[in-house]
């Protein structure tokens, strides 16, 4: 029943991020959790996007170990289940390669926070991850993108900052639920898109002051959020 | 009976601003003021434009008091309330985050005059206000945006450049109708996508000439204009 | 009945310019000559492309003597004419405010042949005109504009290169035919673009040989033509 | 019958270029060839895309010699010729103007592997070709295309790498099959599109590591491959 809802949810992230353009062709991936069973719900690999139904998505635990399923899993899961087992905050994770974000990742430079829709929605820069070692590579390519990824967020609160750009790959995403997920990830795109333009004509220009951050950022997010009708 | 069509105006341009590809999501708000009451509309926060109906724009005076509403205004209400008491000639102010003049916002460039589009609508180089500081953004930071917007201003008639880019954030624009204001916020984001990228392959080239200037600036404004078949 | 077919002619490149998308609002304008008669029909002021039949458009001679017109012509219409009577070969000539070609004249950067689609339609760089003098702004700015054109030409064929960009405004175009007109506006923004994109990546690069402009300028012009089924 | 289907074949990639929006107006042409048969078949010269049929498609062998054709064949027939004689693996060829891949031919400035989607289709730096000599020009210029970019290719495998963008041009691809190479060159549209903006804003960044490039490639090419549900 749970697990229904939840491949559902996943399907519909997964088609959502490819009606936002965030995913060409079969790249991309978006998955969900269910923290009470463990079990996580993802899309299968390579299978066309207009085809897709819920029972296309791939049940597995945290370990990735599978659960009666007709399909292969995405070639991207060991890095989903790297970030459901460090951030235990997060509902969901989404790969994109959409365009300004992938751009970002392929210059292996960080977006700072140099406007107020960055601070909307992210409370900070958004990272860049080392790059992998030719033996990571070699032995454990995939997990070990998870695993640069949450060593980028050593000491810091994902869910302040839900994103990061693998260098030379693109961007993973995620959030509480997968709906913040799918809105993290266009914001990014947005985010991303403007800071190469802003960077680009302006390279000194530096990021907007710590008070200005923590102003937009708490006006959506926190107790005293002050946004919308409630 | 006037507040009716203030209001029906108020969501028109409202709509305006997303039809025309400036705002995104719920960012943007467009406001109006009939000034023979001093009365303003604006739109409503976080309600989404597709639910909206006139009866959603938010009614208050000039300090912002309410008028018997339902709902809670703009989250920018109070930058509105700055340009209306400083500029006494404006009769709408719209907030959008259309992309390139946020770009230029975010890359704290101003907008210099590059082209005879520019002069047709903005007599001047359209500023980047001050940051500001971290007691302004702590203790009344939505005023103060109007206030550094209304400083950049100082010694000039606000209705010959309609616009300002507030640093870091995004651009505000006005006008003495809703209807200049709107067409106000599209030529400034066409002349700012344009100046973008005439900077960025000629970083040196200088604006045009004050001759050029003002000849086009009068070709459609003040007594001699001439343009149309009127 | 030969201005009844110009007039729907110049009605038709006038749309086509809207369409092909190198025309906003009502900036832009087209016209044509029927050298027999020596009469020009142009695109009158101000009107809604949409709104536009032929009997809108302007007919007057090489010197501007209107015709027995309900319109004013475009305000544009004395450079069309220095164009008519300088340039004798032309039989069409469009001013658009198209993306990248007026960013290129706002930049006041020239187009430099750097690929076989130039080539294939400009024999030679594009030019961008000298600035207007302060007293030829005030005193006959629109016949200047057409002067500075036709002295960016001087010692050139202008149906071998049938564009130039009027510093700080943007393009004008022509042809022998306002069919060539309307395709070199297209060509040019399209080169324009892809200069933009090359100059920005590599500042450095010059432009394509001699022989090569040569080759494919001459695979669709002249005597030897060898493009198509003819 | 063979020749029937390949006709068709060439005809759909042809149509697929355009949809895909890598070619403008009658620019760009496919070609593929029967191998058992040595026959070619190609788009005809200057025939719009809308009127094109089957039967337009023109058929000839490796030397150029015409098989009971109506039409001309595309001009750029014989840099086809010298591909497919050079390179015995390919079942197809594609010339595209496609936006950013010509931009890059213009610049002269090679695609190294940034980024993994790179990886996903091209094994490596994708190469601009030598300009060609004058006297390449005057006396062979659509054969001496074909013969810089096998020069281009010189030790490497054209397989790997199926694309070349010829300087001052513009983009060819290839591939196994009319559908590969069409997939091929819209790849390439995206990978050159993502190195242009990713070298604007970080010109010193250098390509991914050897074993990035290699994990990707061998992920979807070759016996190990280990995408989608086969």
């Amino acid at each position: 029943m749970i697990l229904d809802a939840l491949k559902a949810d996943v399907l519909n992230a997964n088609l959502a991020t490819v009606r936002h353009g965030l995913v060409k062709a079969t790249f991309g991936n978006a998955s969900g959790i269910d923290r009470d069973s463990g079990l996580i719900a993802i899309k299968p690999s390579g299978v066309p996007y207009e085809e897709m139904t819920p029972e296309h998505m791939v049940i597995c635990d945290l370990d990735g170990r599978p659960r009666d399923n007709r399909f292969r899993p995405s070639s991207d899961l060991d890095t989903h289940l790297a970030l459901y087992r460090a951030f235990d905050g997060i509902g969901a994770v989404i790969h994109t390669h959409s365009t300004f974000a992938t751009i970002m990742a392929q210059a292996q430079h960080p977006i700072i926070p140099l406007g107020t829709t960055h601070a909307d929605y992210f409370h900070g820069e958004i990272p860049v991850t080392r790059n992998l070692t030719p033996q990571e590579i070699e032995t454990r390519y995939v997990a070990a993108t998870g695993d640069v990824i949450v060593e980028a967020f050593a000491g810091r609160d994902p869910l302040e900052v839900p994103a990061a750009l693998v260098a030379g790959h693109g961007p993973f995403v995620w959030g509480e639920t997968l709906e913040m997920a799918v809105l993290n990830a266009m914001i990014l795109e947005e985010v991303a898109k403007m800071a190469w333009h802003a960077l680009t004509i302006a390279p000194a220009v530096g990021p907007i002051s710590k008070s200005l951050l923590d102003r937009h950022y708490s006006r959506k997010h926190g107790a005293n959020a002050t946004y919308g009708q409630n």
